[in-house]
């Protein structure tokens, strides 16, 4: 077998076999075929396309470029949820602890944010002490003593596709989908849960900007993982304003509690329901939707994920006092408790007022998700350093109606010339229109 | 500008302008842009095609990428023919010659054979003696005062192009037609010539298979030579049997001598004689076909070409003397001179007759080619010795009616196995019929 053979039948439009499939991806692992016939097989991929049964091969072969962890012995059935980056997306700070209070294990490894879209590594990193570099027994441990663990990959998850993805993103392949289908489950299957629920966002603040698209990725990805065993499901849902109304790393946690203490933004409170229900479908934990919401209505009633996220954060970060008190003013100071930390806040924190009267037709995600990179509190390229304080948070979202001079967003920055260029990217971000316009879905359709 | 966003530009069809495709050129023959960026670039291309401007840009920025050789100050007007590669096409031996003894001048920079196509370095080397390393001075020297030479890259042509097509080489990307025409006239223009002409093979013996595929890729190149004022016109040529009766490169150094002396196989000396026609039209040195083929028969008959195949071999190779004695039993024993050599000679020389009586209704010229490199006469892989001694002549081409016993084809071989695998190969790669075949055309169109 030689690559370029592999390449050229892709090339013309030919079906590779699961033989040909595992040839090139483990020679790609091992250096002994070179980069350039993966990049030029990346490129006849993205013109030729992947049966579904050659999307699940590389799938396969990929996750089995490494270890694939065993979560059995811990617990017979593990669960996952995965987003496909959106901004203002804080689901899993509130998911995980609201499914593992009923009694399910949430065991989850996490990724950090790149560009206009933001990583639950690097919000659950906003809380002072929080390691999101578990080795692979303190994940077990943890999962196994409180039921809950997020963390960054304990191991190298499918080395096959990092080596891979990195390639992609310097030869214009990223974007195909059955790249992006097994570049996703490799490392879901990998990181060894059983149950999963994708969360695929759509619109102007994701990478799939058309519901075709995100269908189409979403069957694919819930195609995979039934044909290697595991319980998926994918939730299609929008995110053409930013979800919930903070976006920026310590904002979003405070957001999280907030949500777990039934204060949430309306917006964000369902996407989380409906995210978690699915979850609970998928284990057969509930009847059915109307089930599943009011057991986990009852949990967000009665504190018990509160309470799981204060055990959560207690083993990864010894700072579960942040669960009762996130103010931004430095209480430290009036604390005489060296331990006694709090959540970074900026320095400057100005509310904007709306400039107009009318409605608010749409607030361009990924414009926000941008603006918040440029105020520090994402990364423009991998390795940047983070500051967790700045961000905004909305006081209105698409399709209230504000009048002139109404609070419309607050800014927190910690450099005057980034909050005045910011201001102005926010503020071309949101578009009025005289009339109310036509209601954002939220979710727009679940793929099981 | 980025590498990545010029691959990604032509990967969803859009036309690269002249400054995209010169820093990608610049890029990568600096080592800036990575040989995967090239990659995925080169089947971007392969899928999406490229414009006449392109493809032009593209010629330039490789031709550009090293020295480009100025011929003028040697003549005002340098002759030059490429072949796209075929199987006993020995018609730079004769063409050469032949417009030189008209006083055109011949400055051509050839290559090396590979796979099933032979090259005409390879078939001067079996001169003894013959030099095809000249450098450029020695280049420019012999063809002042000769008016011939023919040599190896006196210098490294279009660098890009080199790496450029080692990388296409393993990464599926060789036959597309504009990375194909621009390689080609990238080399072409940088070896400085003024008039070409280009002999595009097509049939089962050649890259192109079909004569669609011959005339787009012929047009493509006459119309970049067009674009940067070069005269050059293309002859699409038959390529589905062996060009002459011989293949394997002793053996086409004596057809082209006898070629020479007026006794060359009928199908050879006509597609020798409309090549070099084609030369004296584009330099105005005819007035029509009919008066350029008297002028180059004149010059066959009363023996100047010949002569001046002498001087240049004398030039190159000081072995002038297998112009007269180019017998292949060992001449050298009887002739007490060190100086002389023959051409080699192989040990087993047999001769194959017709199985059957009947019509040749085909000779598969690429079995032919890859018979002769199995026999040692060619290179499976770039850098594989060559036996020149070894190769086939046949006694009757395609058309010919046999009779059962009388020859077929003689073959020249040093090794007993090797020389039963070529006979049972060749005696498949003959297809017989019960009625006269369609006859080839020789020529199939001329394109100026």
């Amino acid at each position: 077998m030689r690559a370029v053979d592999i390449i050229t039948k892709k090339r013309d439009g030919g079906t590779l076999t699961r033989e040909e499939i595992d040839f090139f991806v483990q020679g790609f692992t091992r250096g002994e075929i070179a980069d350039y016939q993966a990049a030029a097989w990346a490129m006849a991929v993205y013109w030729r396309g992947m049966t579904n049964e050659e999307t699940t091969a590389l799938t396969l072969a990929m996750a089995h470029s490494g270890e694939i962890l065993d979560l059995t012995p811990i617990a017979p059935r593990v669960f996952d949820k995965h987003s496909s980056g959106g901004v203002g997306d804080k689901t899993t700070l509130v998911v995980a602890p609201l499914v593992a209070s009923l009694g399910l294990p949430v065991g989850k490894m996490s990724g950090r944010g790149l560009g206009f879209s933001g990583g639950t590594l690097d919000k659950l990193e906003a809380i002072p002490g929080f390691r999101a570099d578990l080795d692979t027994e303190e994940f077990l441990t943890q999962l196994h003593d409180h039921g809950i663990v997020v963390s960054g990959q304990t191991h190298d998850l499918a080395p096959a596709d990092g080596k891979f993805y990195a390639l992609r993103d310097v030869t214009g392949t990223v974007s195909s989908l059955p790249l992006i289908a097994s570049s996703i489950m490799s490392k879901k299957i990998a990181a060894g849960a059983h149950i999963i629920v994708l969360d695929v966002k759509v619109g102007r603040g994701a990478f799939m900007k058309t519901e075709a698209e995100a269908t189409a990725l979403a069957e694919l990805m819930v195609q995979i993982g039934h044909g290697v065993g595991r319980r998926v499901a994918a939730v299609i849902s929008d995110m053409n304003q930013p979800l919930g109304n903070a976006v920026g790393n310590a904002l979003e946690v405070i957001e999280a509690l907030e949500t777990l203490k039934g204060r949430g933004p309306a917006d964000f409170v369902e996407h989380c329901l409906a995210v978690a229900a699915e979850m609970l479908l998928l284990a057969g934990a509930a009847r059915d939707d109307t089930d599943a919401r009011a057991r986990l209505n009852a949990a967000l009633a009665d504190g018990r994920a509160l309470q799981k996220f204060g055990a959560w954060i207690d083993a990864q970060a010894r700072a579960d006092h942040i669960v009762a008190d996130y103010s931004l003013t430095p209480r430290a100071k009036i604390v005489d408790d060296d331990d006694y930390t709090i959540l970074p806040h900026a320095h400057i924190v100005e509310t904007i007022a709306a400039p107009r009267t009318g409605f608010i037709a749409g607030i361009d995600a990924e414009e926000v998700g941008l603006t918040v990179v440029d105020l520090g509190g994402g990364r423009a390229k991998k390795g940047d350093a983070i500051d967790h304080a700045v961000g905004v948070v909305f006081a209105r979202k698409v399709g209230a109606r504000v009048t002139r001079g109404e609070p419309l967003f607050t800014l927190h920055a910690n450099d005057r010339a980034q909050f005045d260029a910011a201001r102005t990217r926010l503020l071309a971000a949101v578009e009025f229109s005289a009339s109310a316009p036509p209601p954002l879905a939220l979710i727009h359709k679940v793929i099981r």
